[in-house]
């Protein structure tokens, strides 16, 4: 039976493929202005789409050479799903972003004449593309592969160790998301940090105002880094937990996958059931989202916050719906769907918490505390980014307990797809966020009024909280992810080692009585911490090309100030490009080097630890970063609301500073993070089989 | 041999006393000023003394209660051993900051009458009160409990099994260290913050201004904070390092204790051997730190820190003389010398890459970044915060993997005692800083003029640097002792759970494909991170408080300003006191409440991963905090060195943003994070034998 169902997950794939492009040709089918808005458009267009190109230049490059070291020392399935994974990915974002680039300007002009309601649905389509893409390219190569390897054996193989091979599609879509969210990050804040310091703080103009030349390469920067970063970023969580619970469920004890089932079924019955389930929930996810983007345009006449929510939570409580009918009809106990429930709900509750502090009462009081000085805004930002970091992460221990209660090994893997599983529309919903501060940039660039811009606005206020609730979502889910490729981690090097060695029923374990695991957990602190000293730098030294360049055109381009001039926007958004791509090489090799040094250096205990060292401080680090970061940009945006003084009181310059401080912790180093510990979590699984548990030299 | 050679570290204890007596009369017969000059000494004096006798009152109350639970629950030799801890603690506390703040003034009058070296010099002897009263309390206490209980047996049970009951001393300690470092911390920060926001920002006078009612509050700060406070800190180290290696030593396998000992001898013997052996190095570390003390005053001729120098290191130098020798005598291998070694090494590399972060080039880059605004000092410090992390880190892993490889489970611990065996002298040097920035403000307050100012301020600025120094190595020191105190833990509940159920092979271990211990991970990170944030806000709320009263007393007393009538200083000490007692309640429980809580709660498992959680999370948060604090403080005083524009230019505002928000990073949050990990370690260690490995409702 699974050999048939197993055509489906490619097969709806293909479908959500067809509805984002339903979706994209309602986009272009509204109007996307004439004149001064389309060349604007047009500029943030290109200009994001030339930066994407030269993203993927490098990522080819480096793809081809890694590929061929993957089909040498691991083998040519492995080098195919790589390969497949890196193409989806970059896929992916590419279609996400061109479409994104396209539904600003529409959203924008649809505020302009038909005001808030068109305008909103439109900024929603244009996040939509995004998420049903990440979706569907997800299930068509996760599901293609597992047709390929796993139920047809193309590469040969036993079933359940084929499944290996698919890891390679999870580390294609690493190399990806290194390039897309940590060099978008920087580009993105190097944009914006240098344009806000010039243009606002020195020359004395309004965001977004055309005279001031960092201004397309701010916008282009919501594109590279918050679309196509952030896709990239979920894209990979999404495949990563879901190939690493298929390959627990492959490599799991029978006794506890016996637990899992309800009928009297055959051992590799027992394990193809386990190993389907998670592209059955994506499946499911994929129909619920789609379905839930429809609900947001039905309810587009409510106020937007309330139309996504109905959105976002209708999908959920259908997919647990679903879910529970696939599971009883694949077989499997009520348990294992427990599990993918605990997983649903601990998403909910992260995504809560980070709203509750980047919106509510610890975003008054840092406004409040602006009375006495910028100091005491920084230092209650920091206070409340630590404190953020408190509830999201018992949430991830109780996940992890309370879904093995429920479904042992497996429970932690399932529960983590439970978290992505409708990715199709809480991604719209994220990407949501910057068409509709884009829409606000090119009526603000354009001249469209005050009354576009109060609509454009509106949307983009929504967009913050979405993007803030998104971030949340994606430090979890990445946490979640890159848990469950740690358990596959440990199951591999059991499973390997214990053939080379002869032992069938040799265990591995990663005890912190062990020194060598001890020191793994400290190698793995100290990279998380290094990885956020180095994207901040880099923010720093991009944006200080940045900012060099714009006091030079201030200075050399004659009327520039008083609008007799066009600014030259290419030249910034060509120094904030090479600024990113000078500077992602630091932590991309940190990424990639790190798992490589201490696995093939030390063993896999060392890195087993270090996995965990860093997972911990990744997730508190992203956490405290983008919660920080999000308190300070909305007390700002606080103040504005005339609190304590309005726009123009030293209240808000205070609060300005706080604004851009947190600017690179939010939108580079914090999301890094994320990148790191599932780049660093993929490659030891891939490479778990090459290693020992302990290195020579050590014993 | 061993019984009688075990007298020696109570009695070189006792004679440490002495030599600290020696030094006090020394200071004693120095001028300690007349008139203004002794009115103020005798109000700090005062104010300090009264606010130490405020948290002893507390401290005995907390501690008659928890020490009747003690003597119910686990016995009453670990009680006993509990309260003699307190009191040791308590003790060298309230002896060093007693001297210290009769020291303080007779800096200040050397510097006037006498010059630069004589003021040195009694700077100097009044750290060393504090350094020699710490390393004799801890011999004193310890060493007596080690003749007490398992040389002479007075406790009744086997000799290794007794040793459990030292651990009562570690935990009176911890009880101590809580309330002086983390409510001295509070009370500090509260009254500098207060003091400098009023004083130097709103009134626009000079800090330390007589006429500023919070200075004297902000002086008496350093002394309980940085004297009292770091002194109890270390002493929790010193003595949780040692108490945790006898454990180790009582319980580690046979096989592994044997290779550690060159001559043929009884299990027994060879126990005694190892348990007696950081006695050994604490007595010899106590003579070189007296041998240490008198060269500084030797070399007090040339400059303050080649002094201060020649002191650390020839001390640290003769220690590893003695301690092979001493080694040799108890018939143990070079093997556990190389570990102590390789501990003293670390203990310096950490303490130089400190002083590279808050005095090398990162600090003239954060200054430089001044340039562009408060925004970019604040971003430059946290990125310089992060990468400090790095180095220290690293250290301590690799000490984990050599000193592991030299004496097996025995090398922590001893490594950890030789990082901290000269703790007479580092203590010294430490708290040498915070008397010589008393004697500046005590010069300041009764206007002895820019000559003696101008001395007073080189001891200071080199006391800024010992002390900086002084945090990374507290930092260091408590991360190990915690590590040696798990490992203890994990011996003690493998040792007594094996007896409970009847298997005298139980292996307990902390497997992290368990996700029991996984969550305990997690649950670990979280505590470090909540942490920081409650003993942030804790410094808001006092410093508030302070804020309002200096603003009411500028308002309400006429004159003040014009310095014509006297500040109410003593209000100001009350309420940063009231401040601190109250705000040190929710960080004391947390750290005394959370191994209580998951040990019982949900079993020995998961509270040996919370330790090793919080563990990674304190020391780099510790790290991250004290260094971005002393980046930022160094990087103002660089531009107060006519840098950037000098003092009152704005890349001076600037900078003093960065010290305001480092001072509660660097003075509060990160030293309390080292009471947090040491405090929940021996609390855990101490509960250990009443666990079971998992809760029974979560089997």
């Amino acid at each position: 039976m699974l050999e048939n169902l197993a055509i489906l997950p490619p097969l709806m794939g293909i479908a959500g493929l067809a509805a984002a492009y339903f979706v994209y040709r309602i986009i272009m089918a509204h109007d996307g202005g004439e004149g001064r808005v389309a060349s604007i458009a047009d500029q943030i267009h290109r200009a994001a789409m030339t930066f994407m190109a030269r993203e993927l230049r490098v990522i080819t490059i480096f793809t081809v050479l890694i590929g061929v070291l993957v089909a040498y020392f691991i083998g040519w399935p492995t080098a195919v799903a790589f390969f497949a994974g890196a193409i989806c990915s970059s896929a992916a974002g590419l279609i996400g972003m061109y479409t994104a680039t396209k539904a600003n300007v529409r959203t924008a002009v649809a505020a302009h004449k038909h005001g808030r309601d068109r305008a909103l649905s439109l900024a929603f389509f244009g996040g939509s593309v995004m998420g049903l893409t990440v979706a569907a390219m997800g299930l068509v190569g996760i599901g293609g592969l597992f047709l390929l390897f796993i139920v047809w054996g193309v590469a040969g193989g036993e079933g359940d160790k084929s499944a290996y091979a698919i890891e390679g599609f999870a580390m294609g879509a690493s190399i990806v998301a290194l390039f897309y969210r940590v060099g978008g990050g920087i580009f993105t804040k190097a944009a914006d940090v240098g344009a806000d310091l010039v243009g606002k703080v020195e020359a004395g103009i309004p965001e977004d105002d055309p005279r001031n030349p960092g201004v397309i390469a701010d916008n282009v920067g919501d594109n590279v880094g918050d679309v196509a970063g952030m896709g990239s970023d979920i894209f990979e969580s999404y495949c990563g937990s879901q190939i690493a619970t298929i390959i627990i469920a492959a490599t799991m004890s029978l006794t506890a996958a016996t637990g899992l089932v309800t009928r009297d079924m055959e051992e590799e019955a027992i394990r193809m059931a386990l190993m389907f389930l998670p592209l059955a929930l994506t499946s499911i996810g994929l129909v619920c989202s789609v379905l839930g983007i429809m609900a947001v345009r039905w309810a587009s006449k409510l106020d937007p916050a309330t139309a996504l929510r109905v959105g976002t939570l209708g999908a959920a409580g259908l997919f647990m719906i679903a879910a529970f009918v696939a599971v009883q009809m694949l077989g499997l106990s009520w348990r294992v769907w427990a599990a993918v429930f605990i997983g649903a709900l601990g998403g909910v509750i992260i995504g809560s918490v980070t709203e509750y502090y980047t919106g509510g009462k610890p975003v008054r009081d840092i406004g409040k505390s602006s009375r006495t000085g910028v100091a005491t805004v920084i230092i209650n930002g920091i206070a409340v980014g630590l404190e953020s970091v408190v509830v999201p992460i018992l949430t991830i221990a109780g996940i992890i307990l309370a879904s093995y209660m429920f479904a042992f090994e497996y429970g932690v893997g399932i529960a983590a797809v439970g978290v992505l599983a409708t990715v199709g529309i809480t991604m719209a919903i994220d990407a949501y966020g910057p068409v509709a501060d884009n829409a606000g940039g090119i009526a603000e660039m354009s001249a469209m009024g005050k009354e576009t811009r109060d609509i454009t606005d509106g949307l983009d206020s929504v967009g913050n909280t979405t993007a803030a609730i998104g971030k949340g979502f994606a430090i979890g889910a990445a946490g979640l992810a890159a848990l469950t490729m740690i358990k596959a981690f440990m199951n591999v090097v059991q499973e390997t080692h214990g053939v080379r060695i002869g032992e069938a029923d040799y265990i591995f374990t990663l005890d912190l009585g062990n020194p060598i695991v001890l020191s793994g957990i400290f190698l793995g602190g100290l990279t998380a911490f290094l990885n956020g000293s180095i994207t901040m730098k880099a923010v720093g030294g991009a944006a200080f090309e940045m900012i060099e360049e714009i006091r030079r055109q201030f200075r050399d381009i004659p009327g520039l100030l008083e609008g007799k001039a066009e600014p030259d926007a290419e030249r910034c958004v060509e120094i904030a490009a090479n600024g990113a791509m000078k500077r992602l090489i630091f932590p991309a090799m940190l990424a990639v080097g790190m798992p490589l040094l201490v696995g093939f250096g030390l063993g896999a205990q060392a890195l087993g630890g270090m996995l965990v060292g860093a997972l911990i401080c990744c997730v508190a680090l992203a956490l405290f970063m983008a919660n920080a970061g999000g308190a300070w940009d909305n007390a700002k945006k606080w103040i504005e609301e005339d609190n304590e003084g309005g726009k123009g009181s030293p209240a808000h310059a205070a609060t300005v500073v706080g604004d851009t401080v947190g600017d690179p912790l939010k939108d580079t180093s914090g999301p890094s993070m994320n990148i790191l510990i599932n780049v660093m979590a993929i490659w030891s699984l891939v490479i778990a089989p090459l290693l020992v548990p302990v290195a020579g030299w050590l014993q």
